[in-house]
């Protein structure tokens, strides 16, 4: 078998490859989510899921090995579908490294079907977040 | 050290986890420069690089292990920045997954400062490749 | 949210990070394995998989961007479990670059419970193939 | 452009795909060096480099999303080159997940050569840190 070298697998300049801050924006969205009181797993102990559906992404600056990051991330809307806003910033000189959005619509786990209202439970465990 | 298990390393249900398209977009792009005959090693020979500065994702349909997918990428335009699309395919069924837009600044790899213009060889070779 | 940016997102030197090649490892053993007809899916099929019991990694060279890699892999055992060894090469120079062996046991996918022997489907086309 | 997707892009089963280990391994190895005193940048401020030269991995129970693992990692010779231990635990229960070894040789970063004893300064950090 042959195969090249993919470039993300060799990036340069200990700069952190652009593909790397979807992992950083999932941990942060478990975080909130967590903090919530929400997560993944209630979800799928109610039969639904919230896949991406759309995401966007702006690179400000480079983050690097060595930086610590802070990521504030922040539900906007959750009907009728969940919206949530990420902004990362290098955490000793608080410069902006990168924002970002994503769109996740709510599904039945098993028929994959649209459900354009959030759970009640998550509504709940939202307004006492909030 | 305590750590959580991030979701992005455990995904279930055999689908592709929405982050790692952009590896795919990467693939595909490397692809595309390398058919046009202008590759990121051609970029560093030249002393310039060309980051990703934004990137917009529809996610339509789940990829799945055991898919061939086929993926079209176009450069849509090379100044003041590049811009490409992407769309993603099943290469069976044509059904379309996925797609996305991209923007890359030209940048001097030394000094970071934006280029507002393609390097000379590279649009050489688009137009040769056009 | 406050995290450390890993250090295997933020390679340098255009050098492949080590663990990276486990993914080329899984690459070619599911080559190999659709060249011998009898895949992961067929596994699922059969309601049994063939989880990564140990592995053995060697790293001799890095690997680079730009490069193409040889994988040369081969079955060693497939009972009481299978062992894969493999060579990486670099596909122009034939330079050797890295080792490993794998070890897979059979396990029953629903149960979790060892399979000590290699299933009937997958021995003929072991036989085929060889 | 025309590719599969690749299996370990594609895991089933809320399962940690078995690559992702190394990720953990190395954040391990990142947090004990940071606790001894002496990290990559320290490293390459010294103008040398630890890769890993060997590796031996093995999976003892998958972990798994929503599980927190404790990762225990102990340096057990630095000379001629560094050797480090590692076990992986479920933090509640305590069960073993998983252990493994790695060899990294102390090379000079400019030209490559094998240097066979530890720099000065990470002998007194670790007789500091023991």
């Amino acid at each position: 078998m042959i195969m090249d070298v993919p470039f993300y697998d060799a990036d340069s300049m200990k700069i952190v490859w652009h593909g790397n801050y979807i992992k950083y924006l999932e941990v942060a969205r478990c975080d909130l989510l967590s903090k919530i009181g929400y997560t993944y797993l209630d979800m799928m102990d109610e039969g639904i899921a919230y896949p991406v559906a759309t995401m966007e992404l702006k690179y400000i600056k480079p983050a690097k090995f060595g930086q610590k990051l802070r990521i504030v991330s922040e539900i906007t809307e959750y009907e009728p579908a969940l919206y949530i806003k990420y902004e990362i910033f290098d955490n000793e000189t608080g410069e902006k490294l990168f924002k970002a959005k994503s769109m996740q619509m709510c599904i039945d786990a098993k028929t994959g079907e649209s459900i354009y209202s959030a759970p009640k439970k998550f509504i709940e465990k939202l307004e006492e977040y909030a």
